[in-house]
């Protein structure tokens, strides 16, 4: 294994977008061909295309997927200590994933530097060169599949309530409804939370009409990729689960066919408000 | 020049990211490679790494960044011609850009397909293949340069109300900002409107703190690049033109320094609302 030779550790928290190895930047290929050591879920691992021979070993680090902040201390221990680390998200890694993990671990370093009480090691972090590589988010992969669902002004909500008061989702996804945004969902569901989305269709659905256009994308860019086109009637009954992005087009969304596909897109022009 | 040799022409809309070249995805810079013809604003074509000797040559057909559904018409005309063609837009191109207008032109067509008082020539689009490939979208890229200002629930807007009336984007920054949701600006002023930014950031002001982290990115990943970290209250005085995206915090935002760098993040916690 190569140290990472410019003296002074680096982590870098990338995306490698949300499946199809295409959609992976180059400037995050190139930072993962360069790592000493991958940090990451072992299904954002598993995407990676294998290292090709003649390149150098890397260590990698699994960790479970509830564990981000413990894979972000991890992460910058590895740097502090002169290598040259990368931490694996899926899709854009500002967007419900790990750059946010990342940055608030050095908050907290900021905050308690030159404290008495300064935790151990943490002072090492303002050492490490720390960058976020942007990527291609899940939403806008589904909307690209089947037109452009999120043409127009939209909203990315996580429906996860692990950190976020539910009240809170509740308030967003009210006015996100009102004002007519499209609305893309992710962590729709989990094991823990079966009834989240139920009540978000509720909740939007006062706001829209039950023929709304659903987008439902499945493992986008993935060999077992679904999207879905429905209604956010049938929504309830789709299959859905925290690989799934869930779009809800705005009441100007529509779908149409032509030639053998079938399309959905929110028009640019909008009518004016009834007063 | 060599022809497209599947018979039936193909369109594909393209965003090559928001400037950098190692931000356009592999899968655009293959289908850049392969095109006939490329349709574009003239501002993406310069972005575009220059032909390779021994590649074939392309017809680049330059437009007006307002000619939108004529952009979208000579394209659709040049692939039902057999012509394996290529739409370029910045950034993603189904946020603000021209995957919509492309499946505009199909909607209208569709709507006219059958009709005795049929359009010339759009029937002949229903033959080709037309596909949408995701990429970087500017807002994301601004937030990775920041750290993650967008880490949570984000709106992306735009204020442009060329197509959609201006009551439309008060209502939807009104929204927007009551229910605490970092605000992504794109199209953030023009010559014909120069006040919409500071009506806008009136209306944010009135639920936001006037000390609320703001990020200005302007010419992100290009060599021009600015990326300002100020405040809400500064944000009127920042210089801000169609190539600047605008990131407005939300009221847990926080900006910090810590090693040689100033960071913005947006916490994934969530403070209980107050009842």
């Amino acid at each position: 294994v190569s140290e990472h030779t410019g003296g002074r550790g680096r982590l870098c928290v990338v995306g490698i977008g949300p499946g199809d190895p295409a959609w992976c930047t180059p400037e995050v290929t190139q930072r993962l061909r360069d790592a000493t050591d991958l940090v990451g879920y072992q299904t954002y691992l598993d995407l990676l295309p294998p290292r090709s021979p003649g390149q150098a070993d890397q260590q990698v680090h699994v960790f479970d997927n509830r564990e981000e902040a413990e894979r972000a201390r991890v992460a910058l221990d590895l740097a502090a200590s002169g290598r040259d680390v990368v931490v694996v998200s899926s899709g854009d890694p500002g967007v419900f994933a790990m750059a946010t993990a990342v940055i608030e671990q050095l908050a907290l370093a900021a905050d308690v530097a030159g404290r008495t009480d300064e935790r151990a090691g943490t002072g090492a972090w303002s050492e490490v060169d720390v960058d976020v590589l942007p990527g291609v988010t899940a939403s806008l992969a589904a909307s690209a599949r089947v037109g452009a669902i999120m043409g127009h002004d939209h909203c990315l909500i996580s429906l996860s309530d692990n950190l976020k008061p539910w009240a809170v989702i509740e308030q967003r996804l009210d006015a996100a409804a009102r004002a007519d945004f499209v609305i893309a969902l992710y962590n729709p569901i989990s094991r823990h939370r079966p009834w989240q989305l139920g009540r978000a269709i509720e909740l939007v659905g006062t706001h829209r009409s039950p023929d709304t256009p659903v987008v439902v994308g499945h493992d986008v860019g993935r060999a077992a990729e679904t999207v879905a086109i429905l209604t956010l009637a049938a929504l309830p009954e789709a299959d859905v689960d925290m690989r799934t992005v869930v779009i809800i087009g705005s009441s100007t969304t529509r779908t149409f066919r032509y030639g053998d596909r079938e399309w959905v897109y929110t028009p640019r022009s909008y009518p004016e408000p009834k007063v």
